[in-house]
């Protein structure tokens, strides 16, 4: 099966995955969503005794960087699923967000802070 | 600035975004594995009182669907960054595990039923 | 060492269980937080793929409701933990955050009706 | 309304909030596991900027410590709710699960590391 790298190739193997199994029964938005939740969770699992520094350096410990690496496999997974059964372009969502986000911190004023903006 | 539909593109426009403002600095794994589920966090709480089937028809309620739309947006945005600065291929990383999963969960016994396969 | 079911007994417990450890170093509040985040995305997995009616018969299953009463454990370990670190009391926090609700969903307007409320 | 610091009145006080306002039909032991995620997810955004240094000083500032105090409260409630649906001891099976990490991870071997032990 197609196995390319665009989001797109992704979301369609995802699909056939699913309907291979019959499993767009279990994959309405709340499921895929608690399905994504319960991933990031494990992704979180990965670096909740680390320093922030040593998260950085993470990717160079084998075994960490794998497991990791997988987690992250596993987010993109649900993550896109959910965005396909929603009818939703992820990349699209993602850059309107961001549009949105240029407008909320403006370089000038959020240059070196942390601080949340208003909406 | 670029704002196409790849995910490479998104890449590079986020790392532009938080260099213009300064905010490698925050952008450790750790800190945004949890902005990651924070934003998760976000969008659960769009589907937490809906029943499966009213979460399938999220969309169809323009508000709602403008909130869970601008939710997947900020959790792509976390993701992608995350893998960008882990130095993982999102795509690739996700097309890796789904063929795992492929291998755990074959067709022929998994078709219909949502058990978790032993790894 | 004192087992008791007060929230008090099992906050004592935890401090002289992470005290012996020389754990007190990793349990700072972000990461404690992680942790939580953590276990409660392992209790989400227990419940992604069943109706909410089947949620509601997981203790019928023995297997399946041991696992929850175990992360249900696990979360509340790492929420008493942080509340001691922070200094917060648990009950009083819960208390103080209910009668706010109760303000926010006067029963003659809240009943039977899941919609938030504005702050 | 009874506002006691144990946690049997707190449950016993959700329990008549949730059926003051007929709210028991959505508190299925799926949707509670969800809006319990959904208030982690907002304890982590208070968290995720700040080093761990700054996130054990958090309470020093009157406004993000009252921010913290009411999430973890939020979440207290809708554990202890999840807990009371499923007829789970809260403090029992934190007790329990304690109990089983102390033999996990003995005093001798567990001391100043945060490795993960096999089950």
């Amino acid at each position: 099966m197609e196995q390319g790298h665009s989001v797109e190739q992704l979301t369609q193997r995802l699909r056939t995955f699913a309907d291979e199994r019959d499993w767009q029964q279990f994959h309405t938005p709340k499921n895929l969503a608690m399905a994504l939740a319960g991933e990031v969770g494990e992704l979180l699992a990965e670096f909740q005794w680390l320093t922030p520094d040593e998260s950085a350096r993470v990717m160079a410990d084998p075994e960490a960087g794998a497991r990791v690496r997988a987690e992250i496999g596993d987010v993109m997974i649900y993550l896109t699923r959910l965005a396909d059964v929603l009818g939703i372009g992820l990349v699209a969502a993602a850059q309107d967000k961001l549009t949105d986000s240029a407008r909320r911190y403006p370089v000038a004023t959020a240059r070196g802070r942390a601080v949340k903006a208003p909406r």
